[in-house]
C-alpha cells in the first residue's frame, strides 16, 4: 500500500490538504491543528483545576468548640475527600506530563502517533477520566450526606457546624468537577486520535 | 477517488479482506465481525446485569426491632441506592434498545454507520458509561459509610444492624459494577465505530 503524500492521491493537487500523518489516520491540517490545540488547552485546564481542587481541600480546616470540646474538621476526616485529593493530585501530575508531550509534539510538528503509542495514551486517558469522575461523584455523595444527613441511618448533618469548612470543600469539589470534565474531553480527543488510525486507507470515499 | 472493493486497491487480491462498509471506516471483515459480536454480547450483558442489580435492590428490605421500635431498612432510605436503581433501570432500557439495533444490523448485514448516527450512538454510550460508573461509585461510598461509619462526623455503622439487607445490597452493587464495566466496554466499541470514520483514506479531504 502506498504511504505517500498528496501527489499520488489521484486528486488534483489544489484540493489536497497538507497532512501531518504520512500513513493512516490523516485528517485535514486545519482539523488536526484544532484538535491538537484543544487537547493542549484541556490538558492545561485539567492540570490547573486539579491542583486548585487539591490545594483548596488540603488547606481546608475549621476548629470549633462544641460542648466544651474542641474539634477540628479536616479533609482527612472523610475518606471520600482524601480520595478526591489523591485523585486530583494524580490527575494534575498526569495532565502535566501529557501536556508537555502534547506541547513538544506541536512545537516539533512531529508525528507522534503510532498504534501502540496511541493505545497507551488512550488507555491512560480513559482510566483517568473514569477515575476522576468516580472520585467527584463519591465526594458529592459525601457532601450531600454532610449537608442533609440521613435520618433513617442516624447520620447527622455536619455542615451547619462547620460552615466555612463546607463552603471551601464545595469550591474544591466544583474545581474537581471542572477538572474531570476536562479529562472526559481529553479522553474523547485521544479516542479520536486512536481510532482514526483504524479507518481504512485506500479505496475510501 | 476510487470507491471499489478490493480489486482496485493496488494490493494483491489474495490479501484483500472482504469489507462490510463500502465507504469510510472499512476494516477487515474478521475484525468487523468480532467487534459486532463483542458489542452485542456486552449490550446483552449490561442489560441483564443492570436488571439484576435493580431487582436485587428493589426487593431488598429487612425489618428489625431495636429497643422495641420496629424499623425497616429499604433501598429508598438511602439516596445513593435510589440513584443506583434509577441509573441501572435506565442502563437496562438503553442497552435493550441498542442491543436490538445491534442485532438487526448483524442479521440484515446492513450498513448502519454514517457519521451523525455514529456520533449519536457514541454520545449516548459515553453519557451512560460515565453515568453508571458515577452511580456505582456513589453507592460504594455509601456502602463504605454504612459498613464502617464515620466517627469524626458521628455517622454510625448501619450494617451490623441490618446484615441481610447489606449483604443483598452488596450483591446488587457487584452486579452494577459489572454492568457499568460492560457499559465502558461498549463506549470503547462505539468510539472505535465513530472515529474510524475519520481515519483518512487516500485523497481524503
Amino acid at each position: 500500500m502506498s504511504h505517500g503524500g498528496g501527489a499520488d492521491n489521484g486528486v488534483s493537487p489544489g484540493n489536497v490538504p497538507v497532512c501531518y500523518y504520512g500513513a493512516a489516520g490523516r485528517v485535514p491540517a486545519a482539523l488536526e491543528r484544532r484538535v491538537r490545540a484543544a487537547e493542549l488547552f484541556m490538558r492545561c485546564a485539567a492540570c490547573g483545576l486539579a491542583v486548585l481542587a487539591a490545594a483548596l481541600l488540603g488547606a481546608d480546616r475549621q476548629t470549633r468548640t462544641i460542648f466544651a470540646v474542641e474539634k477540628t474538621a479536616r479533609f482527612t476526616d472523610m475518606q471520600s475527600l482524601v480520595f478526591l485529593v489523591i485523585a486530583n493530585g494524580m490527575a494534575a501530575c498526569y495532565s502535566l506530563l501529557q501536556g508537555a508531550r502534547c506541547l513538544v509534539s506541536i512545537l516539533t510538528g512531529g508525528v507522534l502517533i503510532n498504534r501502540p503509542m496511541a493505545w497507551a495514551i488512550f488507555s491512560c486517558d480513559q482510566v483517568m477520566a473514569y477515575f476522576t469522575i468516580s472520585a467527584v461523584a463519591v465526594a458529592m455523595e459525601a457532601a450531600m450526606i454532610g449537608k442533609y444527613g440521613s435520618q433513617q441511618f442516624q447520620w447527622m448533618k455536619t455542615c451547619h457546624l462547620y460552615k466555612r469548612f463546607c463552603a471551601q470543600a464545595g469550591g474544591a469539589v466544583a474545581c474537581a468537577v471542572a477538572a474531570s470534565l476536562s479529562m472526559v474531553g481529553i479522553s474523547l480527543v485521544s479516542a479520536f486520535n486512536l481510532f482514526r488510525l483504524y479507518g481504512s486507507g485506500k479505496g475510501r470515499k
